[in-house]
């Protein structure tokens, strides 16, 4: 077990810390952009609230409003004009993970000679991530993807349907304010994707990671336990913020870097639902929740003692020597039931994707992540016709 | 649920991970304070090997040796002076958790007006702890007090045979090189000990913590359940590189702050093993050792329940309602059989410690630390008596 971490956002957490936002980013800078997303924060009163501390503690603030569902290229571009044009010198980011992705990118892209693009990593030779970005403060409105807290953030070129990544450790947020009220108002639909987001953050390292992590299995397996137990009950009542803080908490630490340590996992379940939500308007959350169980069916062929230790320790399967290989189908199908028990999506119909693009979606995976044998890396690596075939398991 | 959190100590975690030293340091400074304990590690050649690696980086090396298992006050007054004598800019604490507090210390001692003593947490009106400190790297040579990525130091008056503690933003190390290689060498009982370190910093928080914390639950019971996996075979066969690195994973983790989180938990199992520490020549963890059950008999009568739960997760008693009493019972049982099984003592006799001054810990335990009723901190708080009261039961 060799790595090395350091994760030096600054947790502030808890319902009510959104009142401690000017104090909070007063310490960063002084002109602040503030990146918001398609509008719920302005109908929750959230927007208003968010001014009104940063103006009380000194902070001026111009705004890039209407960062999308998929963050595209084009609107990191546009706030980062924003900020250079009113000389901001911090960025704050309410909303949900496309807003904070698109500011981290923005408050890199400040500085950044050349194309943003260039930082992404999207199968081009010499990627050139960022090392200098302006001070994030990140303001989740919807726990799912974890970006509050950590270095990495999703963008699509929408000239040419890629979505892919970028991780650096300049995108470290200086501060992430988690104040768990502001889920409230996520209706049910989108707070089950989170659950599933944050679920599927853990069971790509669980999952795909190399062997001799038992501190990490054991991790894992407890958040995934804690988004089984109260996610349900965020979903079936919104206005329970116990529940919304603990789904929150766990959201929080399934991508902040403990889960994962060490693991060096590819996240071929990830880089397969990019393609997918590049391609159509479809929530990542909702089409992480097909595409997460039918990858597991096919990774469990080759790996069942691993697919058996979740079934055991997550679902409490029983299960006797010799019999890992039915264990772990009956951990996947119960793993499936709970994503339809909280009202996802399991079939890539329910998102009005079809099979005509099956293998456009495969060879874009493959430009996005690939080993030196062109595969997906995962366990196991996966073929081009692999990953169709577990989209086709899907349909 | 309400916390603030933030460790910004870089984690450099490996076998092999010894050689990166020098390039390490050099980051931070060029005149190093290299801080050893009482000689293990230039038996081991270890010692050398560091001293090579900073020279090569072009370091200058200052040295201060014999640093006691309890570390006093007065060394680190003498470290700091050989700090300051020699201009050094970066402090290298090269050993055990002794070693390690002390260098904390030391760093900011250097900067520090007045008696280092006032930094320390010890029961006066105003505590004064320190807000600037030389830049720290830690070297683990031993898997226990987690100190190695954390802010907390624990030193010894001697003078007042006074044991306590200081935590402070400035003491974070700025890098922890964890080596596991260099625990190799740890004899069976010193392993142990650390074991049962490491695990008690996990229950003060699990057990001692405010209800509401599911994750932080299921996170502690995973690094106990690792440490008691792994832990026996570190003890068994210290050449046991795996089992070596999965015990001093748990050991950074046990008490980084991960684990807990927002459980707003007094420790007041350490807080009663150090006044025996204080008194005695005991290594801690066999201290905690023999109080930590001693005191879970005494706590699991206010809180059944939780109890239960630690013996379900950990210990996989199967506990039907209204059973939980027994079920306590039953996990401690098996809690104290674990640690008697790695070789660590779980009686006051076997660390030659007598029922004279009983009394005397009580006081000196609720000294350090009281609530305004002058009880100890903890779920339930203890008085004096009840603190005679647990030392007693484990004779």
């Amino acid at each position: 077990m060799k790595f090395e971490f350091q994760n030096p956002t600054r947790l502030v957490f808890g319902a009510g810390s959104l009142a401690r936002l000017g104090e909070t980013v007063r310490a960063q800078g002084k002109r602040a952009l503030l990146v918001t997303g398609g509008g719920s924060v302005k109908r929750t009163g959230v927007f208003d609230r968010a001014v009104a501390s940063l103006k009380e503690a000194g902070v001026s603030v111009a705004e890039c409003a209407g960062v999308e569902p998929n963050p595209r290229l084009s609107t990191v571009v546009r706030g980062a004009r924003i900020a250079r044009d009113n000389g901001c010198d911090v960025i704050v980011a309410l909303g949900g993970g496309s807003t904070m992705d698109a500011s981290k990118v923005m408050a890199a892209a400040v500085f950044y000679e050349g194309d943003p693009w260039d930082m992404i990593f999207h199968g081009q030779e010499k990627p050139r991530p960022p090392t200098r970005a302006l001070p994030i403060v990140t303001v989740p409105t919807l726990a799912a993807t974890g970006s509050e807290m950590n270095s990495g953030a999703v963008i699509t070129d929408e000239k040419t349907t890629i979505k892919s990544f970028v991780r650096a450790d300049c995108l470290y947020p200086r501060v992430a304010l988690v104040d768990p009220e502001l889920t409230m108002t996520v209706p049910p639909d989108q707070t089950a994707y989170g659950v599933c987001d944050l679920i599927t953050h853990v069971t790509e390292g669980y999952l795909n990671g190399v062997d001799g992590t038992p501190l990490q299995d054991r991790w894992a397996e407890g958040t995934i336990l804690t988004a089984i137990e109260w996610g349900p009950k965020a979903v079936a009542n919104g206005r329970d913020v116990e529940a919304r803080a603990q789904v929150q908490g766990a959201s929080v630490v399934a991508l902040n870097g403990w889960v994962q340590i060490a693991t060096n996992a590819g996240f071929p379940v990830h880089t397969i639902e990019h393609t997918l939500s590049a391609h159509h308007d479809v929530a990542h959350g909702a089409g992480l929740a097909v595409v997460n169980p039918a990858w597991m069916r096919f990774a469990a062929k080759s790996r069942p003692a691993r697919f058996a230790q979740f079934a055991e320790r997550v679902f409490g399967v029983a299960c006797r020597p010799g019999e890992e290989a039915s264990c772990a189908r009956e951990g996947i199908d119960r793993f499936e039931a709970f994503l339809r028990s909280i009202g996802c999506p399991t079939r890539l119909s329910q998102l009005e994707i079809g099979d005509d693009k099956l293998q456009q979606y495969a060879r874009d995976a493959l430009r996005i992540a690939h080993d030196q044998q062109g595969r997906l890396p995962g366990r196991p690596p996966m073929t081009e016709q692999d990953i169709v075939e577990v989209l086709r398991s899907a349909l």
